[in-house]
């Protein structure tokens, strides 16, 4: 189910700039039992990442409102909320008065293999993430580049994709956010340059510190990974996925995702 | 007026990936006497940069009726026309069998002052633009880069803000491609790394080797601009604009660039 600026249907103005352009920002998150999951997060998450842009996020409750009405009595689904900057003339400068135009749409979770959970295999893609300061960090609608990796394997056996920056940093996968274990401390790549800053990230750092577990974010040389004591991904739907190979080459694996995996299964306060 | 798959209306799906990534390209064109302007280099330009997404352009006759269709009797007026991946599923991953979307839309030729073709402002924008070789040249959907460079200035002193990347190198306008004259020959920004190679900036470029004149696209520093014998903006509404200031620096101007609007005012061949 879809609603857009709270209708119940399924398109938007051709002439809104999140098509033209991109100009607007997203977010997924799953709903159980019919209450969207991490809501205070994922929604001051797009508040943030709005304000980046320029822009104004619609209201919280509101938004909240739209995200159970497309779940409807689904009793588990996936949501995807997409905010635009609203509808345009032609030409890159926003009109002075508009309306963001706000997305809501319900689909099935994604059925991953129950084995993912133990250990994927990522693709080391050749696409090299650009750096813009200006925009990293942010989940926004500009994702070719993503688009571009992801086209990269077809591959069955690659469960997700590993991409660096220019320096030869990894960064994160094509729709989730990269950790390493090293000595019983998380290191998770610097996103200051490019990247995207999720929701599940931000938990995992804030689990380990309140666990008392290092967690830094820093430049995170490839090779770096490769060598690590454990390697996952993680991202709002999948959870925390353990990593066992980058291309050909096994990675190791330790008791620590498995920890990972049980902190992100507790619920949050208020959610 | 709108057509979106030849359909008169005005909306696309919530779905299209055109929406959700900015997985599409785009070009805008003046009609004039119902005719699309250099409908060939248009349509040449739209078809590489389909391809350059591993997407399948439309039919080329298909869309210059759509084109002139939603021109209508207007005299004249700008068409904008994009081209996207199609309706998705949630996820990077393009579905195998997508047909791409096609979203046509006439409006009025933007009116610019009468003086701008002597001389204008332009502002050196803040916003570094990032590098992505796999992007570089292709008028693609994802522009928050040229959205945010827009929005650095509100002064309508200036006509249109001027961009460099990271290594000091002016690459284009925020909606141009720029032309720098020296010692009587022509040279434009190299878009091998960020940028948009227009049509407008082909023909300069050819307009210019059928004249003998020498023409080269290169690593352009941003101080050669300032220095240059004259500096001029081009792109398909425009045509070309002299340059007479960037930022408060005023820049040189000779005879070189009124030849050039000459050239582009030139009726060519199989149009």
């Amino acid at each position: 189910m879809i609603r857009v600026n709270g209708v119940a249907r399924s398109v938007v103005p051709a002439t809104d700039r999140g098509l033209a352009y991109g100009d607007g920002v997203f977010r997924t998150l799953p709903v159980m039992h019919g209450r969207p999951q991490h809501w205070r997060r994922h929604y001051a998450k797009l508040a943030s990442d709005c304000l980046r842009l320029g822009m104004i996020c619609p209201d919280r409750d509101l938004l909240r409102a739209e995200v159970e009405s497309v779940a409807g009595r689904q009793s588990e689904c996936a949501v995807k909320i997409m905010i635009t900057r609203g509808k345009g003339e032609r030409g890159y400068r926003a009109p002075t008065h508009v309306e963001p135009t706000r997305v809501v749409i319900s689909s099935a979770l994604p059925r991953y293999p129950r084995e993912y959970a133990s250990g994927v295999a990522l693709f080391p893609c050749r696409l090299i993430l650009s750096a813009q300061p200006a925009l990293a960090g942010v989940k926004h609608l500009n994702r070719l580049e993503n688009v571009l990796a992801r086209a990269e394997w077809d591959d069955p056996r690659y469960a997700e994709g590993l991409l660096q920056d220019d320096s030869g940093h990894a960064i994160c996968g094509t729709m989730s956010n990269l950790f390493v274990v090293e000595g019983g401390a998380l290191y998770t790549p610097d996103l200051g340059r490019c990247g995207v800053a999720g929701v599940t990230r931000e938990r995992v750092m804030e689990a380990a510190a309140r666990r008392g577990m290092k967690c830094m974010s820093q430049a995170l040389e490839f090779d770096r990974v490769l060598a690590a004591d454990e390697v996952f991904v993680v991202n709002s739907l999948i959870g925390a996925w353990r990593v066992c190979a980058i291309g050909t080459i096994a990675t190791r694996t330790g008791d620590v995702t498995a920890r990972v995996q049980e902190w992100l299964d507790e619920p949050e306060a208020d959610d």
